[in-house]
């Protein structure tokens, strides 16, 4: 069999996550949801100390079911890769390259339903090529159920490609959603992955397979998520409740801000901010003290305690 | 005239800065501002990766004049200087050391009020000091007179004790408190200072002037932020203005945990997070698009093209 030709396959990625966030959007915003995401279609040519690009940008704000969430589809091309990039790489300084991906964050506004983020992307300059992504789930009223659940959809996508590979991004997620000043994760986890090709340690995977993950995981994140929202969505909640959800809120503006990676090379490479910035909650409260010590005592084991807990074992 | 001993000088910056917090708080808190600060004594012993010290986080939270506001006396001591400290100074490296201030930050609620920000500190290591602070004005809907009052005080500040001050002082506040990702400044600045002492280059202050320094300026921004504060609390506001005032709060929240190096040095330290923390807002909102674009016409301006204006010129 030949290998596939560069375009063919990047062809093939840009159709796949251009579905997804049809897909995201259909599921997540419409009548159904109380709510629309508006697409926001970009286009930017190349200029100094930033990329030519394009992509579309759907955000969601003041819905019934979801307060702020955004699906974002974006590509990037440059001349020459950055030099975060090929600190790593330093074969590839000065290559041609080219990113693709979606991004997803929703906030529903029910304290009972957690906030989900998930991220699917591809890499390529020339020959080289890596994949990466993940998905996590950050509640503010717990169930275990839900974790249970979310990580069972982790382990089956992950599993569909080789068994490799959830052992290890699921520890990768762990480690990643870590709010070191706060001495908590930003939630009870799930998988996520970078930079993975053929070369990777512990868990090489071909093109195809990197492409299968990345379609097992888009697919499997939504399939999740939808799960957890429905579960979640009528169950009544109190003004108690929603305070303490939007305390924590502001804990997830923490991690983006001062930890995400991605937000901050977003944000000091001439980004735009505003799609960056889609992952922040419409609120977030800050308190000297916790609010709600009680609330804490159900949600805090989970971000500690059971951090890394083997929640299919 | 003797060199005043260390010991006596440490004395002095410190019943200076004691002080300061006391008035900060009585002043900014009590029945006439319908809201207390609650004051949290901490000390802490050495532990590994921490630094030994103690100090006084007063805190006022829903108060009727001001949402939420922080004065944080802290002093700490170590027995080497962190690598952060002595790369620009390396002759420190592994010198045992002090460091003591006062840093305060206040979000009033209603939105013709402006948040302020205000620090004054102290290094010493051995023979060898430095000092530090400034203060700088956050206006939501913003007034030319309290721009102009703001500005006025800080350079009578400086110029009390030399003429060099204001000017440096002005352009690294202008510098220093600018949102890149944003294209904003913070606010309409004020001053801000950094690592002064007898060598400095354009402004070098003896130890008493710095001293001197430190008083005028913890001074002046309590008598200038109390005339504001007089000026604005009692104005009518709005729901529309109010809501404005959050998203812009949001911005807030960027700054300092995107960019301050106080936040982001405390953080990574192992500091006390919420006293770290005390300057974020009650409550902050995110949205794709600008509320009120009449609103940011207003106050725009302040932030881009004015920015840097010579207000008292």
């Amino acid at each position: 069999m030949n290998t596939p030709s560069t375009d063919t396959r990047i062809t093939a990625v840009h159709d796949y996550l251009t579905g997804l966030q049809d897909r995201l959007c259909n599921s997540f915003g419409g009548a159904h949801m109380g709510g629309e995401f508006l697409r926001d279609r970009w286009e930017r040519p190349e200029a100094q100390g930033k990329l030519r690009g394009g992509g579309i940008t759907a955000v969601q704000e003041g819905g019934e079911v979801f307060e702020r969430a955004g699906v974002a589809f974006s590509h990037v091309r440059g001349a020459q890769l950055p030099p975060s990039a090929t600190a790593r790489n330093p074969q590839l300084a000065g290559r041609e390259f080219l990113a693709m991906g979606v991004s997803v964050v929703m906030h529903p506004r029910n304290p009972h339903a957690p906030t989900s983020h998930a991220n699917v992307r591809f890499f390529s300059a020339g020959d080289i090529w890596w994949f990466g992504g993940g998905f996590d789930l950050t509640p503010y009223i717990p169930y275990e159920e839900d974790a249970v659940a979310w990580h069972r959809a982790a382990r089956d996508a992950c599993d569909a490609v080789s068994p490799a590979i959830y052992p290890l991004a699921r520890e990768h997620c762990d480690e990643y959603f870590y709010l070191k000043h706060r001495g908590e994760a930003r939630g009870i986890g799930g998988i996520f992955y970078d930079d993975v090709n053929e070369t990777t340690p512990g868990m090489p995977l071909s093109w195809e397979q990197g492409f299968e993950l990345m379609r097992r995981v888009g697919n499997a994140y939504h399939d999740a998520y939808r799960e957890v929202i429905e579960r979640r969505r009528h169950i009544p909640w109190t003004e108690r409740e929603r305070r303490y959800q939007l305390y924590r809120r502001g804990r997830y503006v923490e991690f983006n801000l001062v930890f995400d990676r991605g937000t901050l090379f977003g944000l000091q490479s001439g980004g735009r901010t505003e799609a960056i910035l889609m992952s922040m909650p419409a609120e977030a409260h800050w308190a000297y003290r916790s609010p709600d010590e009680e609330m804490d005592a159900k949600l805090l084991p989970y971000l500690t305690t059971l951090r890394g807990k083997d929640w299919l074992g």
